[in-house]
């Protein structure tokens, strides 16, 4: 993808590639990309693209060849259809930029099943990493980063070979069905040099074998699961009851939402994946335990839309007992593809920094964030726009 | 006020003294610090009592003195049944804390009236200035604090002799009614020596006469217009989406309150000095201007609880438009209280450094801050910690 | 208007006027007229199209003709446009309908201006008939009702010659400004052999000398203002805390919309008319005055869409203090346009059962009823099934 | 008990006795009936002390001993205090019906447990009924109401048993675990010859065998499950749109509450009986099935309050989707208490009248009514007035 851009300086070709990549972020993250590259819309959402991340240069959106990787065959443009009915993408913009959308449809590949995962999960990462190799070479990329925005798995179950990578090594030589799809990509992806990210609550690169692998390595990961809405909210109100000493008696959260990510989520194994990623924050912030139930209800009829309501009881001075409520109405694709996007530029950052292991500093972006135990909004912002902002070290 | 503690270290005696000293916030302040220094209540909802800030060393609660000044003659212990009643002070607490509570009493002083402040100004100064002189002395005060809590005002208008002390000075002792009670008080603080705190959006110490005075005799000056709910939220909030490149295209505010705040601003003119202050923080925070009415609706039936609801319409990646709404169900009372006192040590603290002028770094405290544009709370919080941190400069 | 129907038995040719036909409202009510009546979209929101009210043979949608007035001059197509736009009626419908649409044009007609209205009322009011009698010609209909959907007028003055038909006559030949534009209306349609609604809280037909006219004339006439949003949940909700016994302290509610209403409304005299039709159900209902504050806050932001938030504060047994809250968030002109043809439709049969003057039997579709002072909607619902059910009296 | 009252016509004595007599409906119960008798209260909440049911003559709340079963001990006096301190009942009040309420205090009795029930059901039986005679033969009791207000059972598994009395008795001699224990309460009410009413949704009188001997001996029954918060909101709502023609397309539900009632629903097998009981009314109203999830999440935090959250997405005009939400936060026990009551007064109006069986005229009470698929609030209330009002058949 190289946009009708004014500027003529030569850039490195880097890409982005998306496990998941016909689902409905995918899908929003691809017709995004090329619609804001080519000024076809505002980069609203987009991080990276505002004051003080713009001064660090990272690569632009044009600069980036898009693929992946999807255990289902439905065509981009009928997902971008469907998100266009369902207010999810504008009128139009699925048709303008219908021409590249078919690139990228050219550069999807099959995925992972768990069937495959179970059987010969060594050949599943071979293929793989030997997908991002083609794809690398193809668009002859300097950097390739992958992002995992398929269905959340439920948690993985702890196996010994987790610990070591050379034991997980031999584990999956041995055909043995440790690891579930969302590590498999992200040992593809390190075996291939990329950068990971895990965009869910996934076990993905979260086994201490793959972390060592990235930091011999150099590659840099990130994760996981994507804070895109009450939790994004919720990590954002509750140091304000932190700095003005209000102690927070109850927080009950309650989700409806819709679509695949509703569906998914309706089984309470995975639920349980969700819910954990989402109960670490308040008592984090916060510095004693609080009772906070979390609901998930999927409700068809929301399509991609997510309501969540939360009501927070709380005691003031002299022990006043006081309530605040708040619902959030969003819609996941579009709050969830401009954070892939922004990761898609700040893990190049990292490859071309040399940063290999687990990113903390990348929090801001995250439910449950690797490396590090901040989930204030306003303290992951500023500390990203510090990293990014630092001279690389010679 | 000399509780019954344990430490037996000589403590420096210092004062806080209260105008609008019988109403709701101040009732509240006195009986909760008599019943907090006296161990009858936890510290919930003081800034200060809590770290980093408990490691400044400022003075305890048991070390203040208490008096004030009002226009009406309701004893303390009448009002403090009343916010009983009202769920606004625990049952039980004012009986408990009632010789203290007469004491206070035995320390109120009548007020500035309109009238007063009309045909009389300069005597009324001096009048204040002769109580807090008095109360100095009977009490050996090191330092005194003074902070205003009667109602609002309507906004004042300006004069020229608001620019210069002189003329100021002139035009007081010509009987010429160029300020509004709460400029009198602060004046008097001035030059009774005293730090002076408006917490509410009068003018108060807010016109470059005062301000001058102020640095010339080193005294502190804060405010303006306690930051205690529907703008504490929106201060927290509007971070979020500038942080995250969200466009808030609409926040709308309603706020429903009763109590003597909720009859004040029923009046226009008087609602004209909150809405001021109310609108400020928006466009500071999110760098555009953003169409965000406020509406003030006086609903005796809720007393001193306050309620407003916020509608934010705001819009994502590639223009879906989602929305935030909010209650935030409070306690004015309850809320205002505990940051009242923390405002008094904290002055203290700056008296013991010789700090004069407008302190910036107390901006957390206030919707309308004096020398900053700071309304980001996270960001003002860090700020308040930093300040009170620092080495006294010798 | 004669739709591609099945049935081929002969029917009545009827029509319907609206005033202020070209906002939101009455293009909404034309288009959706024409797509319902044609089949191409379902008749969601149409009161008289589900039992029991199908059982009563109101005349189809498809044999009304449809014309209007309009002081602006703003085509058709292009306002169907913007509330595509705005999300208030469906992508491509404005086109499939685009040939009735234009044929609907053909029939509009300039408006009364306040200026005309002030100048020479009587030939305002004899310009209108003509329109009137000339659409009933060409169409040769039976009965024609007029609905009234210009902006909401200030309140009008009172004068003498508003209680007696020939006084009024006297005043308007003697070119007195005695009528709002909306009683000009009201006038010649009655003088045009039309039934006449009120859908706004202007003035319209609420004069003793126009009733009376209606009633010499034996032709009904409806209104006031029409209840689409919050005021239907308030007389939804106010019958059960009345039933429970459940007492009602404080009812505060808050409006925000935009478009051309919000626009109106911001107009303090403007407003005060509605403000007065939204106060008057509580009472009724409840059995005793309650603390019920509204206000509305014009945001232009949301376009055709109007949020309410109402806070409930109640009593229960022994006095225990309760809340309720609700928001409710519409697109106006969609809950107006089917209740404007569930009035054509009624308001005809009115008209051919030759009942004349204040039918207050639909209250079930306003605000400020007239004829009665019932406004539970599940009793005004109950009224009106009945009505429409009852045999002619012959 | 026979209150103070100024009325010295001769009353007949009659009694009400509670299951769960020791829980926080059952306490409010007391205190309040005592209370409200001696005009310490008004009767706010007390349906039939509002017009039009203060003119059918029902029993005043004076003429009424007072009586129940619990399995626990906790005194009243004591979950009267706590009641206080969680502010569901006011201050001052037990201590000022301490007297009447010790004499209740005597007349509770040991509940059946669980145990009991499935090793000796038949003793059980006739253990409770030998109290319910003692308790009418102390007082002189001319009729006599049983509530069960106990836990919610688990969904009681069906047996052949049910369908007949005399399989039923057979049973039970033969010390067969058939019944549970709301059930075995319900029959000993029967034979000991009162009327029963079930305020929960457990098994209770909702058995085939149970009704036909009510009905035999022509002893009322009413149920089941109180209807006082979230479901008398949505059968407040959902008739506006049905009767407006609105198509609701999700009515999402979330309820959160702590207290006793919390704690039994955090049990899966026992929320079972509940969703139930919730989910009955929408699609009867609207006469369509509508995606309806109901969430419960026990926040031990809140007490005795309980805030329900409800979403509702609906389809106006040409397929415009719009959206409500509502918030309800009540006080259980404050808002079951006074219909307990009435019950009471309204069953012993019927034991007068001679009405057996199912007593569908009582629907207004209840979420899922015995005898009638109407969950219209309106529509219920009309029919009670109605049934209330009428003569009773010589």
């Amino acid at each position: 993808m190289s946009g009708p851009e004014q500027q003529d300086e030569v850039r490195t070709p880097v890409g982005l590639w998306l496990v998941g990549a016909r689902g409905s972020v995918a899908t929003t993250t691809f017709t995004g990309a090329i619609g804001v590259a080519g000024g076809l819309a505002p980069p609203t959402g987009l991080v990276t693209m505002q004051p003080p991340l713009t001064g660090v240069g990272l690569p632009p959106l044009e600069s980036f060849a898009l693929g992946g990787h999807d255990v289902v065959e439905t065509p981009l443009a009928v997902r971008a259809a469907r998100l266009v009915d369902g207010g999810a993408l504008p009128v139009g913009l699925p048709e303008a930029v219908g021409d590249r959308l078919s690139e990228v449809e050219a550069e999807l590949r099959p995925g992972i099943t768990w069937q495959e995962a179970r059987t010969d999960p060594r050949r599943a990462v071979d293929r793989v990493a030997g997908d991002l190799a083609g794809f690398r070479e193809r668009h002859g990329l300097e950097h390739l980063v992958v992002v995992n925005l398929a269905s959340t798995e439920p948690p993985a179950a702890s196996h010994p070979s987790h610990l070591d990578p050379e034991a997980l090594n031999r584990a999956l030589s041995g055909r043995l069905a440790v690891l579930p799809p969302s590590s498999l990509y992200a040992l593809a992806a390190i075996e291939a040099g990329c950068a990971f990210v895990d965009f869910t609550p996934s076990a993905g690169a979260r086994l201490p074998a793959l972390v060592q692998l990235a930091e011999r390595n150099s590659l840099p990961l990130a994760g996981s699961d994507g804070k895109t809405g009450e939790t994004l909210i919720k990590t954002t109100l509750a140091p304000a009851f932190r700095s003005r000493a209000l102690r927070v008696r109850s927080w009950s959260a309650t989700n409806i939402l819709g679509g695949a990510d509703g569906e998914a989520l309706s089984d309470p194994e995975r639920a349980r994946s969700k819910l954990q990623s989402k109960g670490r924050c308040l008592e984090e912030i916060l510095g004693y335990a609080v009772e906070s139930p979390v609901a998930i209800e999927n409700v068809r009829d929301l399509g991609e839309w997510k309501t969540a309501w939360d009501h927070i009881a709380f005691e003031g001075f002299l022990g006043v007992r006081m309530r605040m409520q708040f619902t959030w109405e969003g819609c996941d694709s579009a709050l969830a593809a401009p954070l892939v996007l922004d990761l898609a530029r700040l893990m190049t950052l990292a490859l071309e920094r040399g940063e290999g292991g687990e990113l903390a500093e990348l929090a801001f972006f995250f439910k449950d964030p690797v490396g590090t135990d901040v989930h204030s909004l306003e303290r992951q912002y500023a500390r990203l726009c510090e990293w990014a902002a630092q001279e690389i070290a010679v």
